[in-house]
């Protein structure tokens, strides 16, 4: 058994990987450590609530009963499943995942207790065989026959997960036990010649089973992570007669057209297609499959630049929650959901393990920061299940789940749970160690390290670009590098040790220093962290002839409550050449830096018009407009206040 | 009964429309008569083999051998109900619908007979009680029970359309009658007190009962008409329990969130909204409400000025086939449904034979000849049900109905049918009487008249602006006025009168001339027809910083097939001060102009690119690019040929 590991994604030994999470990894103060407060304190503290009036444990307790025979066992007729989803389950076994992590960082009694109860309810649910998945037991129909919707591998993907977690946390083998005889089930039903040999409409068991590899070591799961990865792309998934799902989503959907190592699109549901690349990624770091980290590199390259939002969320389509076209990316109606963000950011950590570069880290930190973090309201809880970069003042949308309203649970919870679990397990992507020595990831104040060379970071991050690494422990003579991310977004730098400039190695989004460290050494680098116009790519039609506020790593957004007489964003151009001017408000949204921008009044609408697409000739002159002082405030932070228009692409004033 | 009038919307002696329908209109050449040969050679007549095909058909004889008990008659477990959707029936009233308004333009033998055999399958499948639904009749539920989602009343009234149509193509009482005895049903439950009082999810029995009302002078219908009417919004819908519809759309879907007159915007499902405007402007003819009408004129000004496409399309949102926010119009994402284009006419007409006003007309001419156009395929054969303004060269579809491939019917086969009974009925929308003499709406070949003064117009419309109307009978000394509407696309026209050039009176859309007309008198309208390149709205997000070209009442369109070497028009912007030239092309897609465009080549994509949002500074700076010579066809032609992209809004060169 590896126990040495308290986070999740750890390979193996024998994994090709060069970089690995570091091994001490504390988030101690700062930006994150107040939201792992929030996350901790409130969202994973009223988790059982939530999941008690959601009917989510009621069905864990009904499963148990009907296994048992006892005098509350259900009725045949009557099963009482409760919720609307087959994966009701997975919301169990995310919030319990999420707990284990935060526990493994700070333990906590009341939490521990709340974890160990739920744990029994689990293990008291699963059938003699080793199934578990209570919508079937529960009625719903016959196991192991509605691939496509059914959901069962997917919840038992994240059974295992929370098992992997439980024990890394804990050490006990007791949910691990549990997890080991559903695989053991798994592996006993699919494959060529089993009972079934296709794949599940919804991925998240391959990368659940490399991480029970990993911790077990038991090859038979990562051949069948291996089975499943593989088995996809051939056509074998159907919609079939599955309940409630009469309309046909096409192969693509669920990434089942084509195989990933001949995929040069992603495509369909994101979630799907990114839980998917990550268990691909967990695949080839644990067998060195070149040929597979190939078409995850293209892969990633191409969600990157034709499918990524300037916040770095993903999966622009309301239909089917799917990757839309190449460029296809409306800030209006940008789906962008906040599990999608999520999946990036596991698919991203695990590029970056596999590959040692930097690139992959960048967009942890942009996704972190903007798509990812715009889900969690700061209450720690309310939600967004969608995160669109506009917002109008008046907003038709539909009733339910995908509003831009924050919400206190879902219909389809599923990203409540998602959020605090990578909350909970966030100190775990922040830094590796290698060979040579220890690489920050991202910027938070904490204590990192691990073979021999530990630091602690100091940092207002991402409020300011002074990052202070002060070394704690080091191997007395060796020389080791500690390797410190230089972001992408930054455009200018220094670097100093113990209080003398250096050049650094910088390569390829690195900045490194080389010595035999002491304790007490200080290498410092300074970001410079002006506020920045930035341009949309020329091929996104939706924000053309519009520019975008950044300042860091954070995205910016004018929010109408914050404008002056609560002007609609949609009604004002930002002036290209205005200086940007940023503020500190400590009493502002839990404390955030605003970003002042000269703007200037579309013209008013003519009341009168019969028509509203004039020739190009008379469009093109302005007559001059009013200047007005705007104020954007982080996106992260939007929709905390009174609901009201939001925009994060501004047109450019005199664009016409 | 009133029985001059062989097209549809006949507003009765008493209402207060101060312009009729002409009772003389016969397209006879040039544009419109060839598609409307298609259209009754091809479309019309294949649609019998289409219904019996689709199960339509069937879903008649069955209703009728359950009625009649006969040993055809379906068993009460296996009723053998056709079809996926509760409103079947109405493809086979539009149709019916349209075959009608074509024989009362042309005889012919064999659709005479069509309509014959359809019209006594319906009549044989009606209750006894007068109720006629064949979903319901063949076990689909209990009758007036799913007002949400049945559909029962949105097929009656499209029963009652097409009874008007064959009663006033034929004199035939014969399906009249049935419609009668369906109304009659109706009215006997619903209202207050009775059996139920409420609405129909989908609004279209207002406009037929109206029309009813007209053409048999009764007055419970228009009463009917009134209920139903005001009765909506006032949140009695739901979607209660109604099979495979487990999502609640909310009451704005189905208009039920607020009474018209209180309504401020157009909103929900396009065509449901347009369907009701369209029956509540028919009610407001016959009444003199001008409380209505003047919320009418509201809606339709905010459709116009905030919801429409270039084309006249409407309903921009996939997401329940909505209408989204103001200014929401995608065009790459455009639902854009055909059907909502024939609704936005119907309103469109109805608001002009009510006000008189050009303004309608010019939207009905825009919406005709792009937005409605585009969704016949060429060949008569194949149908867009969506229409969007952009499709990329490798775009992602879901399968089904709504892919921007011509598909030869729909499981949804709302639009087809819809096609063709508009195509059949479009000469009734060309000209009205008045008081004063004839208007002349749309320029198409053809004779019109009515009141005694009788015109032929000969065009070569769109192509050429040249409208020659020569006076064929007169009153013979009465002046009389003839207005002759001047589209709002055009910047400079001349008018003569026996050859002499004379200024006409030009007021808000219409140029008149009054005079004792005799025949031979030639009236001649020369409108100027540059290609022109247009705006967007300045606050529509989706096409900011680009152009179009149009050209008279044709929106323009870049297909990648006509590009040198297939350029994929995703990688060119216009140069705005370059000429545009326009080519008679006879061979191509049944003859058309196209427009030439000089374009430049975007900066290539960087394959090696890891973010592609630049810093604005950096993006703003543009190197000389690659000059190409474009070109764009008619966007109703679009699709017709190999698949690839297609754009209307093209970015501008320059602009960043």
């Amino acid at each position: 058994m590896n126990t040495d590991h308290t986070g999740p994604v750890h390979p193996s030994a024998r994994a090709v990987s060069p970089l690995r999470p570091a091994s001490v990894a504390h988030i101690e103060g700062g930006f994150w450590a107040e939201r792992r407060r929030v996350n901790a304190q409130i969202s994973l503290a009223e988790g059982p609530a939530r999941l008690e009036q959601a009917g989510n444990l009621a069905n864990f307790r009904a499963a148990a009963a009907l296994r048992t025979g006892g005098a509350n066992a259900p009725s045949a007729s009557d099963t009482g499943f409760s919720g609307d989803f087959q994966f009701q389950d997975s919301d169990v076994y995310k919030w319990l995942e999420a707990a284990c992590w935060q526990l493994a960082d700070t333990p906590a009694e009341a939490l521990a207790a709340d974890v160990e109860a739920v744990v029994e309810l689990i293990a008291a649910a699963q059938r003699e065989d080793g199934y578990l998945h209570t919508y079937y037991q529960l009625g719903g129909g016959v196991p192991w026959t509605e691939l496509g919707w059914g959901h069962e591998l997917y919840c038992a993907g994240h059974l295992i997960q929370a098992a992997v977690a439980h024990h890394r946390a804990t050490g006990s083998d007791r949910l691990l036990d549990v997890a080991r005889r559903l695989a053991d089930h798994i592996d006993s039903v699919f494959g060529p010649g089993k009972q079934v040999d296709t794949v599940c409409g919804h991925p998240e068991v391959e990368t659940a089973l490399v991480e029970l590899h990993r911790t077990i070591d038991e090859k038979r799961y990562l051949d069948l992570a291996r089975y499943f990865l593989e088995r996809r792309g051939h056509g074998t998934l159907s919609s079939g007669a599955d309940r409630g799902h009469d309309r046909d989503p096409g192969p693509e959907y669920w990434q089942d057209h084509t195989p990933i190592r001949a995929a040069d699109e992603v495509t369909g549901h994101a979630v799907r297609q990114l839980y998917l690349l990550a268990g691909a990624a967990d695949l080839a770091a644990e067998t060195g499959d070149t040929e597979l980290r190939t078409a995850l590199e293209r892969l990633w390259r191409d969600m990157v630049t034709t499918k990524t939002y300037l916040t770095g969320a993903v999966g622009s389509r309301h239909d089917w929650e799917a990757f839309g076209d190449a460029h296809e990316l409306p800030a209006d109606r940008a789906y962008a959901e906040t599990c999608a963000a999520i999946a990036s950011i596991h698919f991203s950590w695990r590029m970056a393990l596999l590959t040692g570069e930097a690139r992959y880290s960048d967009l942890v930190e942009r996704t972190l920061f903007n798509g990812f973090l715009a889900g969690a309201g700061l209450d720690g809880r309310t939600w967004l299940y969608v995160n669109p970069l506009h917002r109008r003042a008046r907003s038709h949308e539909r009733p339910g789940d995908q509003t831009a309203h924050r919400t206190p649970w879902f219909r389809c919870a599923c990203c409540p749970p998602n959020v605090m679990r990578l909350l909970a397990a966030l100190p775990h992507y922040m830094a590796t160690t290698d060979d040579s020595g220890l690489r920050l990831h991202q910027y938070a104040t904490g204590l990192y390290g691990g073979d021999g060379l530990t630091v602690r970071v100091t940092t207002e991050y991402p409020w300011d670009g002074t990052v202070t690494v002060t070394v704690e422990h080091a191997p007395s003579t060796l020389p080791r590098t500690l390797s410190l991310r230089l972001p992408a977004w930054c455009a200018d730098h220094t670097l100093t040790v113990n209080g003398t400039t250096v050049e650094g190695e910088a390569e390829a989004g690195w900045l490194t220093v080389t010595r035999a460290f002491t304790p007490g050494d200080t290498v410092r680098l300074d970001l410079a962290m002006p506020a920045r116009l930035t341009a949309p790519p020329a091929r996104v039609d939706a924000v053309r002839g519009c520019a975008a506020v950044e300042r860091g790593p954070l995205v910016y957004c004018l929010e109408q409550t914050d404008q002056p007489d609560r002007l609609d964003p949609d009604g004002v151009a930002v002036v290209p050449d205005a200086s940007l001017t940023v503020r500190s408000r400590p009493e502002l949204l839990g404390g955030v830096n605003t970003v002042s921008v000269t703007g200037s009044l579309l013209p008013a609408e003519d009341p009168s018009a019969d028509w509203p697409y004039p020739p190009y000739a008379s469009a093109a002159s302005g007559e001059p407009r009013e200047s007005v002082e705007l104020t954007a405030v982080p996106y992260y932070a939007w929709a905390n206040r009174e609901a009201g228009a939001m925009r994060v692409w501004l047109p450019l004033a005199g664009r016409g």
